[in-house]
C-alpha cells in the first residue's frame, strides 16, 4: 500500500513518486545512489524541454518518461490508478501487489511562512528548506481507500500489518488519513507494527527529523510510538537505540533490530524480523 | 493556417502532425528525408515504451516528445491550442504566425471496407493501404475557426490567400469544412489561389493520387480546379503540365511555375511566384 499524497501533475504527466520508487525498486532497476528514478537513465527529453523553456526542476529521465506516458494513456482509457499500477507491475515482472492508497486524488500540501505549498515544490524544488508549521492532505476527506487496500486489510489470511520506516508525516499519515483506515487498523485482530524511521536521533533519509523539530516534537523513539499510539501494538527500533527501550512507555511492545537497510540482505533480514515480531505479538495476545 | 484534422491522442499526448511539421520546418530542425519529426532524433523513450508493452507504431523521438509534454502541460493550464502553438513558435524563434485551423477538436476519419478508421491509423499504422470510400471530419460542424484564422482573413491589409499544394482531401478540406470558412473565401475581395498538388499525374508526396482514384476522380489539373471551384480565382500548376493549360476550363486563371520544392531556393521561388500571381490577378480584377 503506497502513499499517493506526493503525486502531482507535471509536464502534462501524472507523477507518482512513491509508487514508482517501489516499482523500480522491486523490479531491480532503481537508481540506488539517489534512491529514485531508474539506473542508467538518459536525459534527452528533459534537455529538450529545457531548450523549449519548460520546467526541469523535477528530474524525469527518458525511461521514466516512457512509464509516465503509458500511465497517462492507460488512465485516459479509463483505468484506475490501481489497475494501471498493476498492469505496469505485471509488465515489469513484479510479484508482490503494489497498491496505491487511493484511486482518488489526494495532494499533500505543507504550510510554510509564505502560505500553502504543494508537496513536490517543497520537497524537490525547495529541497525541504522552508520551515513547516503544518501539513494537510488536500482531498483526503473525499477520497476512498483503494479497493485492493481495504480488501487486503480485511483478508482472512492477513497475519499482520507493517508500517514501514517512511516519513510518518509525509508518507504514512496521508494513508492513515483516508476515511476508515485508522479505524480499520485500530480494530485489527492481528498485530500492527511500525518500524521507526529514527535511528540514534537521526533520520535515515529525508526531512523527518527537521519536520519533527519544526512541529515541536522530540526527536525520540517515544515520539514515534506516541505518533502511532492506538494504531500499533509493536514498534521496531534500531540497535543503536537499545538503551532507550527501558525509558519507553509500556503501551507498545518494542523489538530491537538492525533497521538501516543498505544491502538486499539487510532488507530481507529486517523483513524477517518484522514477521517474527508479528508472530511473537500474535502468540502473546 | 494549419490543418488539425490529423491530430489525435496517443500515449497520453496530443499529437498535431501538421502543426509540428510546419513548426519544425520553419525553425529549420525538421528531418528533411522523411519530412516529419526532428533531425538528429534519439528514441530512448519509445524504446522503453516498447519494453513496457506500449504502442510504438507512431514514431515519436525524444526531442519531439519534449515538445509534446510542453504542449500537454500548457493545454492543461488552460491555454488554447492557438496560444500553445504561438508560445512554442516564439520559443523556437519562428517569425510567421502558425495558426491551428481551430481550437476545437476536429478528427479526420476515413471510411474503408472495415468501417470508420481514425486518420492516423489509416495514414501511419496502415500506411494508406485501405481503399477509401469517403472521408469525414468528425466534430467540424461544432468547431469554430480559430480567432487568429478569421482575423487574418478579415485583415484589411490582406493581399491574397494561398492554398498550399497539400492533399486537398486530408489537409485542405478539413479547413474548408469549418463553419463559415468557405463562405469567407468565396466572398474574398482579394485573390484566392491554389498550388496544385498534382505534377504530371503524380502527387509529390502522400496518397493524393491513390485517394483521387478511389474517389473516382480523374488525376488531372482540371479535377483540382473543379475541387476548389468557386473558392479560387487562380491555380498554379507545374511546368511539366504546361501542355494541359489550353485544355482547362476558363473559370480559373492558370499560372505555370516550378512547383516541386526540394531546396530552400525552390520554396522561396514558388512563394514569390504565388505573390506575383496574386498581384497580377488583383490588377486584372
Amino acid at each position: 500500500m503506497v502513499n499517493t499524497g506526493d503525486d502531482f501533475e507535471h509536464l502534462g504527466l501524472l507523477i507518482c513518486p512513491d509508487i514508482d520508487t517501489v516499482t523500480y525498486t522491486l523490479s531491480g532497476v532503481v537508481e540506488t545512489q539517489q534512491g529514485w528514478g531508474r539506473a542508467g537513465e538518459s536525459w534527452n527529453v528533459l534537455d529538450q524541454v529545457e531548450k523549449l523553456g519548460g520546467e526541469t526542476w523535477f528530474r524525469l529521465g527518458d525511461k521514466d518518461i516512457a512509464l509516465h506516458l503509458l500511465r497517462r494513456s492507460l488512465l485516459e482509457k479509463g483505468l484506475t490508478l490501481s489497475e494501471v499500477t498493476a498492469q505496469i507491475s505485471q509488465t515489469m515482472a513484479i510479484d508482490p501487489p503494489i497498491i496505491p492508497m487511493s484511486d482518488n486524488q489526494v495532494r499533500t500540501e505543507v504550510l510554510v511562512d509564505e502560505g500553502v505549498m504543494p508537496f513536490q515544490h517543497y520537497f524537490v524544488k525547495q529541497r525541504c528548506q522552508p520551515r513547516i508549521s503544518g501539513i494537510r492532505y488536500a482531498g483526503v476527506e473525499k477520497a476512498a481507500a483503494a479497493t485492493g487496500f481495504v480488501d487486503a486489510l480485511n483478508d482472512a489470511e492477513l497475519a499482520g500489518v507493517i508500517i514501514c520506516p517512511s516519513n510518518p508525516f509525509l508518507s504514512i499519515d496521508p494513508i492513515l488519513a483516508l476515511p476508515g483506515i485508522s479505524k480499520l487498523l485500530r480494530n485489527m485482530t492481528v498485530p500492527v507494527i511500525a518500524v521507526s524511521p529514527i535511528v540514534g536521533g537521526e533520520a535515515i533519509k529525508g526531512p523527518t527529523v527537521k519536520i519533527m523539530q519544526e512541529l515541536d516534537m522530540p526527536v525520540a523513539q517515544q515520539a514515534i510510538a506516541d505518533h502511532y499510539n492506538g494504531l500499533i501494538s509493536g514498534l521496531i527500533i534500531d540497535r543503536v537505540d537499545k538503551e532507550t527501550v527501558s525509558t519507553l512507555k509500556k503501551s507498545v511492545a518494542v523489538h530491537v533490530s538492525e533497521t538501516v537497510m543498505t544491502t538486499t540482505e539487510q532488507k530481507v533480514s529486517l523483513a524477517n524480523q518484522c514477521l517474527a515480531f508479528i508472530d511473537q505479538l500474535e502468540k502473546c495476545s
